[in-house]
């Protein structure tokens, strides 16, 4: 049967996040409201139960876990701790129980258990994590590394490029994905020394465009921003405190002054509530782990129900795409051998 | 006479910017009518006339120029360029005839200069752009270096940490500023190579409180922010592309409705023009280049005059200030020589 005929199988960790099981299983529920795929829960069965309606379970599989790993953990524990929820969902990707793991919880642990126990494609030496954000084409923009490898090497700015031209071909649905490496400056002789050195690298990637600055990420000029975990971890931060700053001072300015109260309240629900929409990551899901030999969506810790279910369908439309097939054709292409 | 007692006298390059001497000699003139200092604009005589009303000539002096660095030229060329604008403003400088120098033109070009002709403090290894970020505290933070050192080393990163700590004490007014160290996360141990090897480093400053993260530049959370070059750009960029995409979505959604209309009316004036006025990098002025033995304000090539205005109020107050020797006190101590 074709991959994107059958029905596809997420496993969800029930148990990592900040607010335990709760906004996750409320999450799976929306999920399994609007699309048609199958659910495996993992975790603690009791916690399980008492948030998920009996109308549900047959469409539910169980996998009973004892451990948990929290935030505060280190990441690097996570391979000895078997009957963590998380790492007993990635092994159910890693026994082909599963096409896909979606996590909210430690997300070193989660990268770290993807990575080790799923395995990397053939051709990739780091696994990157990929983001969504949104630009004023009411598009998104994908960027990655934001924080999978923090000390990058010109190979790995190359094969973050390639996957995220596939990932943005086969998943975001995008004919001709353009592809910028994140630079102090659009000139070709910009850059330091890591992006230097990626730069004709990145020239075999057909989309490649050259270099982008940090306004191209929300201009729609580019749809892949390719850039080491260490830049893209602090650009993705940057970002939020950016929008959170603006919000709140236009909340202390608007608490001054009645006119501005009125006007607030009219752009309320027009307004407020559509660019809300547009920078809230809760549409966005979680982010994909690229260059694994399988699917693995990273969720942030404070993810509500609907992060949860964007999260599963980001897992759905992954695994019914071809992206690690095509991840490899071009790697293998571009290396002059035969596919 | 004490420092702070004579006037200041500051040399500006009345030809650098994207739109000509016109903005920059009206913002002259507006920094004339509002404090007490010396001005000498460096450039073509006669467009300098054209702008300068004859009541302002007696405080004015005008060193003529015959040449202009512009954005497409190689910074590396500016050293050849003698009879440049931007040149001989930083001569004025490096002969005492001047304590300051403000240019809006060729950022990379200034920089070069301001390093090379004027020279950097003697414990500074390489001078960093400090630039001040609004945070919702209605302060503001200092990050630096925001493109000066593309490739760091730790040391520099020490140095930075210690110049921003005493520019907010000496020039924001201080008494205890806070100072950071960017990563990709709070914990002592993140951070990329680079920001490890530094960490120890920084911890010899008074005011060093480890690593911080991205929104924190915006939660007042820190005064003082360091980080490298190429981080440091990317994440100013980043910061006005957010602020920019933010405010078109809102255009664009309240184009869409009425009652938006309307109430994006009655919040104009209280609201989006303080707003404005916080995320304005015309309110702020230009970046200082912090290290070198002297003062250079490197302003935005779209500087209007209210930009150029606030410039040249930076260079004086630098210049009235005891920064550089203080910088260089710190230095010395931590170095556990005498001073």
């Amino acid at each position: 049967m074709p991959r994107s005929e059958r029905s596809v199988r997420v496993a969800v960790d029930a148990m990592g996040g900040d607010y335990g099981p709760e906004p996750i299983i409320e999450g799976c529920i929306q999920a399994l409201d609007e699309r048609n795929f199958d659910l495996i829960l993992v975790g603690d069965r009791d916690a399980i139960l008492s948030y998920l309606p009996e109308y549900y379970l047959e469409r539910v599989q169980i996998v009973e876990s004892s451990d948990v790993i929290d935030m505060h953990d280190q990441a690097t524990n996570a391979l000895r701790r078997k009957d963590s929820s998380i790492y007993k969902a990635v092994e159910l990707v890693r026994e082909g129980e599963a096409d896909a793991v979606v996590s909210a919880g430690h997300s070193g642990a989660t990268m770290t258990l993807a990575t080790l126990r799923i395995g990397r494609l053939p051709h990739i030496s780091k696994p990157a994590l990929a983001t969504l954000m949104p630009n004023i084409n009411n598009a998104k923009t994908l960027v990655l590394d934001v924080g999978a490898v923090v000390d990058c090497k010109a190979r790995n700015l190359y094969e973050f490029g390639a996957m995220g031209e596939v990932y943005a071909q086969e998943v975001m649905g995008l004919a001709s994905p353009r592809v910028g490496l994140l630079a102090n400056g659009e000139e070709a002789s910009k850059g330091n020394e890591l992006t230097k050195e990626a730069f004709p690298l990145l020239q075999k990637i057909p989309g490649f465009k050259g270099n982008v600055e940090g306004r191209d990420i929300f201009n729609g000029s580019v749809d892949v921003v390719v850039t080491d975990g260490f830049t893209g971890n602090i650009l993705l931060k940057t970002s939020e405190g950016v929008a959170d700053a603006i919000f709140t001072m236009m909340r202390q300015e608007i608490r001054k002054s009645l006119p501005a109260k009125i006007g607030a309240l009219l752009m309320k629900k027009k307004v407020f509530a559509r660019l809300k929409k547009q920078v809230d990551y809760a549409e966005y899901g979680g982010a994909p782990l690229l260059g694994i030999d399988g699917c693995a969506i990273v969720s942030h810790g404070s993810s509500n129900a609907k992060a949860i279910k964007n999260a599963i369908f980001q897992a759905i439309n992954f695994s019914r795409s071809d992206v690690n097939r095509k991840i490899e054709e071009l790697l293998v292409r571009n290396n002059g051998q035969k596919s």
